[in-house]
């Protein structure tokens, strides 16, 4: 049996050129620097890779590419929902083929169907496919998956060995671990709910997928690293370092357009993404652009994300001596 | 200036064979029906129509096929939304070269837009294309178009040329015809909303695009043609009928699968669709086929939709009598 | 079997005085007044009437006034919800001895309750009280009445002769009707939505509960008469006067803060209410107060509530000309 | 300056007797029992206390009750909300001279007011009483009150000295706690969010005001002082002893029924609760009744809580070994 997947894997921004098109270029580069920053794992086709903005051709392309550059170095999750359950599963051994660790299939979206047609759509891909699969349950955007269904196709299909949440839902987080762990060694957990990162992998989560690693992978890496040591506390600081800057980001114009102007604050220019945005929404992003570059600059000068900010400290030292000394 | 759109247009299922292929034959000859019935158009490619479960290449076919059927019988109104302001804008061109009378785009979906994103979506493209556009508003799937944005479109975009709004709310309708009838004659409001259609008719709406015009097409036109002849009674009668078919198709497996189930009452085997079921969820629409059956069977019986029921019968005088006899 | 309560009721806001007691003169002048006007009946301890915000001797007081000043002019609909079953059934029968028609309960607040514990709360009350009972049911503040439950009350309890909802919902109002009016030809459905009163009429509902008529009662009265006379048309003039109107009496500051700022505008100091306003609040009430003087001035000068508008006019005259030009 | 309140403080269950009477004797025995197991306070008149279903006399004589009882033995929150703002100025007054350590005043309910309303409530009670306040968020049942809101109450009245926060939104901790506790060290942070009361603790809660802790003490009490320990992975041990708990209590009947019945588990007949249950209800509670007390068999038998669940045991050791073994 294999072992569950770990840690913290970057759902990539998909770079575009002035002219819109999969930058392909720039996407390989950036691949390079986020595994050399320590990312356990890339995500392309993720939410912030906007999969639904790209043509189904652009998808394959994409996941193609990451990887070829990726060539083994970490392994590879790829989106692979595609308009129904027979094109998914073309996708997903098409992605299988090329060596990926497994695929990632959200929920059906759009409509938003029931429990039982959430189960009947991943029952009869995990029955086709000849690729690991991962569920990916994201309820703001998609069909809900519920707790017992991700019990149900975990004790059912030996092809599904993880799920990725976005619901931020903790204690649905611990309702799966407490049904499935005892059935599947082999099942992960992985959060996308970078708020609350640490708590998540305190439950027991395996690690996550979460946009702000595309960012700051020092941090987050340091976060799965500390909790992993046990060092709670020093997850801790990172976590409350950590929320301002995916706040900022997560509210700046349509998403993933805060995380864009994160990467380009670390040196990286993605591109202007596939959404439209009005003008009174550039001018906000560029008014953001600034107070992210802020948010960064101490990242860019210390890259070992050990950062010295004094509100910070001051904020963590006096939650630690609420933890301790009471 | 070019005259609203009005009357009833059917957001037409997308038959499909047993293999899951798109089942040309099925459709001509269903495109054809529904014309004899009296639909006032066509609109391939809505939500009924399973958009996001085709292929870009598949919902390009479906509507060429509806065009070439229809040969100008009645408008088309062709469901165009593609992955990103650049996909839907090369569809909604060819559309217009096909000969539609206009595209309707839902706002984009997965993503919940904010206000400003919306409107930069809808303007990029009304900006665009050479054909016109109607917005097509169902909050419940897709991220909302407000009432502002709506009206800021019809200010102006001259290629916007309606709204098509599956919200339900009704003081939105009125809020919306209010303010842009003033400013555009031309300008059509049609509802989704088949539970309130006359309602939304008295208040003002043009006509609507009703899932339940696919199975019923002669009350769902009957109803429309009762309010433009001031008959408001008699339509309401009507209204009352539809109701309970409408509850039944909507509850049943996943949407659209209990309008499939009303087509297939009315002898019209529309395949499987393209979502799978569980076998609960097969036998629970084999159960439902019956009840609906049974409601549709005066509809077959009786071709003018002068259903005598006894019980709509006896609910309708009292409505009638609560209006009048007071 | 008695006859089911019709037409429009006032919902009346509770007047205070500046030292926040319930101002007893001003209350029985304003009665006095919304009866002169035509309204079909009093409704003290709405939400209008912010019945959580007074006490239980208060709201009981507030009810014997109004029955008394009433003096049997109109029937009196009295809201009866206290802290518990047991209270409230207490307060019914108060209500009753002084001569109420009915009270109106709101299914419990605060806790969600579930459908059959909103239908056991109603059971034991309607089981117990001496007078005649109607369901409020208004989702947005308490736990819903399910269309379920309504039905099952009516068919259960003789003492339960109506609902009152606010839910805006209007196919539920039509699947109410459709299954009560033929059992209970004495059940009464009135409205709370005024935004929508002409539909919810023209659907088949009795009557309104409406915050509006508390303002403008000749307006909402002209407005159940035409329905009632037939002339739908001519109502639709009327409901698309009153829309601007509730828009901007619900949108100001705290709710009921616009309705006492709309009484202000036809005469009626009656008082600052019950809930505190943040200084930005009190700004914002000063400034609106102008605007709904000036949407009010029309029915000031014109007793008849025949407002000739000219942008109102151009609106209804094109909603008009869709309807019958077409 | 004070210190912040801190630890778990049980919001007690009102125990009532068969005639629905306020159950005094009783009520004095659970608190005993409940300070002899540990808990670090009371807190009478919570939403598990059903307070809104008692009338304001007998809130004032509860509140008496567990003051007097409690004799300083350790310290009372009162809930001190009643029907205006005004009334809850005398409420929290009486009871600062009963001797409570502070009240905890929840947010305006029924209406749902805006956050500028919220803020004017809180700042008119802040700015009158005499005794330290909480404020209380429970967004699922009243107005929310934003982290903004709380920032700007903490930073401007010195007797808002704590938030009681029942939205389970994590994140939402962690940004009012990093904003306020560089303001004031006298703040305190209670979750009243169960299912997440060690992850809640960990990113520096002061505590809970947990339901829980009215049927088993001795779990919450361990878990808080594990994680004071700086023993997370002992804590969470107990976290997923107390989530199936807490999931069974919660899902029975209406809300608090199910705690009533978990007491019951522990020998204490607080009696059938102030709201009405159909006869399925009162069936489903009596199944349910055997379901909790096989859970809570264990901590009857083995008071220091210290239960040997294999299958929770072979969860927590997976989760674990995720944590470290990697």
């Amino acid at each position: 049996m294999s072992k569950p997947i770990t840690g913290i894997l970057t759902p990539n921004i998909t770079p575009v050129d002035r002219a819109g098109r999969v930058d392909e270029d720039t996407l390989r580069r950036y691949v390079d620097w986020l595994i050399d920053k320590g990312v356990d794992g890339l995500y392309p086709n993720g939410s912030t890779g906007e999969f639904v903005r790209f043509t189904a051709e652009e998808r394959r392309r994409i996941v193609e590419i990451v990887v070829d550059q990726t060539a083994g170095r970490v392994p590879v999750l790829a989106g692979a929902a595609e308009a129904n359950a027979k094109e998914t599963i073309a996708a997903c051994d098409a992605y299988g083929a090329m060596g990926v660790r497994a695929v990632a299939i959200v929920a059906p979206y759009y409509y938003r169907l029931s429990d039982q047609g959430v189960y009947a759509y991943f029952r009869e891909i995990a029955d086709s496919v000849s690729v690991d699969v991962t569920l990916y349950n994201i309820p703001l955007f998609a069909s809900p998956i519920s707790v017992d269904t991700v019990v149900r196709l975990a004790s059912e299909c030996p092809r599904v060995v993880g799920i990725k949440d976005s619901s931020g839902d903790l204690p649905n987080m611990m309702r799966m671990i407490s049904q499935i762990r005892p059935l599947r060694e082999d099942f992960c957990f992985l959060t996308g709910w970078d708020a609350a990162l640490v708590p998540m992998l305190v439950v027991g989560a395996n690690g996550g997928t979460n946009a702000t690693s595309g960012v700051v992978p020092e941090l987050t890496r340091s976060i799965h690293r500390s909790v992993i040591a046990g060092d709670i506390n020093g997850a801790m600081k990172l976590q409350y370092q950590l929320l301002p800057l995916f706040d900022a980001m997560i509210s700046i114009g349509e998403f993933p357009e805060g995380f864009r102007a994160g990467a380009r604050s670390r040196g990286w220019d993605l591109g202007p993404g596939r959404v439209p945005l009005s003008d009174r929404q550039k001018d906000a992003v560029a008014e953001a652009q600034r107070q992210i570059d802020d948010l960064l600059r101490e990242f860019v000068d210390s890259p070992t994300a050990k950062v010295s900010n004094q509100v910070i400290e001051k904020i963590v030292h006096q939650v630690m001596s609420q933890l301790k000394g009471h």
